[in-house]
């Protein structure tokens, strides 16, 4: 997508310069700056401290941190360690740990001399795959809403939760690649963005359809049950960080509550993700999927502007004071619509997602 | 309730000085600093800027007001005017324009000369009776809550949302006097404080908290559906701003989120408010209650303290970015367990609420 009307990708290699581009998002919406990743502990890093986040540019960035690790050290313990030592970032997106059985897979027959550029290659093979099943995405579920919108005759008003835009993919995004192709087809359009506490990923979503010109609002996290109560939300849609093969949808907390406001309004809840995303392995998404809990800073700081413009982090409370900071939640599929995948739309049910892909 | 040690209220009067004081809750919990109101004007501020806030308290204040404008001038049409400024300062809390034709009720029969002091006693009055009313409420709650710890044994988890302690009212609180009485009994306990994004009321929850040693761990708003979900969460507690005859809860927006997630986890949902808060002319909460919709910045800034330790609000958004800013919600009393008032606890209907205050 564009940013200040230059063509973006969130993630991008130099090869010939043995580098590794992204978009520090640590940083966004209030600066917008490129960093160079140059070695696995470099990528290791960005994925840990989230300058790059969303489940499936998590994946590319793994693929490309072990291109940086063959780089340094084609052997194969060096790729085992690397494998190792990405997959130990972040314990919840399932896309992080494909990504990095198919490059394990894809290395491990090769000779060492052979290993590093076929890691550039398949690195960019995840990134230019992830583009088009975002685009798939986008056009499957821009045929479901532009229908809502029809039958509706106004302005369709959808609502999302955290960032699950092109800035979590590598282009397009997930949740808000419909959205693009709507607005982009002249669908007129409304997007409510949760700010999505304690990280505030809304406000890249805003930042990404504000950069479109897609109309939107930024709304506190608290404010969802009511937009969806009183007949202001027609549909919403989020991520996922992993989905169970029976079809209950893990992402970014606070979703959950989203999904019970929406099916008590009788708004349609829908989930839009790769199946990169789907852990086959994984039943009841309560039982098995390990929530992250993260550090308690992200609820005591609060990342922002200060009236001189430097991006700053606001203390709301006390280093001794006891928070909880649960990342992810998990949405049971009898609350769940319908997802959206790069495949086509399907019922959250094992038959279905199994048929789907083929399992 | 104390800070620092020391027994303090929300308000107090110093008629001999002819000045009413106030804690500056817009400082809290960075700054703990209290503040004159010397006329009408500044009451009205008081309560629009939000320097005090909870239903309970914005009415005592408002008594208050009256006094101070009564002090400027005692006529009936300064009374009439004072009553109309402060009625006009927040749509939504019921209480104000309780304590409001109480103040004008008792005035307006009474000769010019005797309406200052007068005012002052009757404010007064609504202050003292506020905390004897929350004492009883927290009697009635502490029996309730009490029995629901001993049959579980061990130590009880009680989630709240926004403020509604002792900052709230004049003293004790609603929501949280049960869980005073609870730990000053020595009941095991521990609070679930949602920070409630976009002006962080819960900060001021987890500082009274602390201040009286209360177990407690602040979480984003977010969290709420998964600590339900996950058993962490024994029962809910919040207070409320306008209850309506049949039951249905006008509270700080975002609590019709957590109601919805206590119901799905079987966790009972409770309302703490006086009788004060009940508005006998409202049926349906979702069609009789106006939102008050407040100001886009309390989204788009934060406040918290700079890393030098002064009090300055971060910027989240640009000035010209699109927000909404409801600023309460209504959870339907179907969803409400029970309302724990000074009376005792009543169930959310009609005939409950109408036999429990003889209407």
């Amino acid at each position: 997508m564009k940013v200040n009307g230059a063509p973006t990708r969130s993630i991008w290699a130099e090869p010939e310069q043995n580098l590794v581009w992204i978009i520090d998002q640590t940083r966004l919406p209030h600066a917008f700056t490129s960093h160079a990743l140059a070695s696995l502990d470099d990528a290791v890093l960005a994925i840990r401290t989230m300058q790059v986040r969303g489940a499936p540019l998590i994946g590319a960035t793994a693929a490309y941190g072990v291109a940086l690790a063959m780089l340094a050290d084609p052997g194969t313990a060096s790729l085992e360690r690397a494998c190792a030592a990405l997959a130990a970032t972040r314990p919840t997106a399932v896309n992080l740990r494909w990504a990095l059985e198919r490059m394990r897979d894809h290395l491990l027959p090769l000779s060492d001399d052979a290993r590093i550029d076929a890691a550039w290659r398949e690195a960019a093979r995840i990134a230019d795959e992830d583009v088009a099943t975002n685009a798939a995405i986008g056009a499957h579920g821009a045929a479901l809403l532009g229908d809502l919108q029809q039958r509706l005759g106004r302005t369709l008003n959808v609502m999302t939760h955290c960032n699950a835009g092109w800035l979590a993919t590598v282009d397009w995004g997930t949740a808000l690649a419909p959205l693009y192709r709507l607005h982009d087809r002249g669908v007129p359009l409304h997007v409510w963005v949760s700010e999505t506490r304690p990280r505030n990923q809304g406000l890249l979503t805003a930042w990404e359809l504000r950069e479109h010109g897609v109309p939107h609002a930024v709304v506190a996290d608290n404010a969802a049950g009511h937009l969806l109560q009183r007949g202001r939300v027609d549909a919403v849609i989020v991520g996922a960080d992993r989905v169970t093969r029976r079809g209950d949808v893990c992402n970014k907390i606070g979703t959950y509550m989203k999904a019970l406001a929406a099916r008590e309004a009788d708004v349609p809840f829908y989930a839009a993700l790769p199946g990169s995303t789907i852990d086959w392995h994984a039943d009841d998404g309560c039982a098995d999927i390990p929530i992250e809990e993260r550090g308690g800073d992200e609820v005591r700081l609060v990342q922002g502007l200060t009236p001189r413009g430097d991006v700053c982090a606001t203390r709301l409370l006390g280093s001794s004071s006891q928070v909880a900071n649960p990342a992810f939640d998990v949405t049971p599929a009898r609350l769940v619509t319908a997802l959206i995948t790069e495949r086509g739309v399907c019922r959250p049910d094992a038959a279905s997602l199994a048929a789907l892909y083929g399992r």
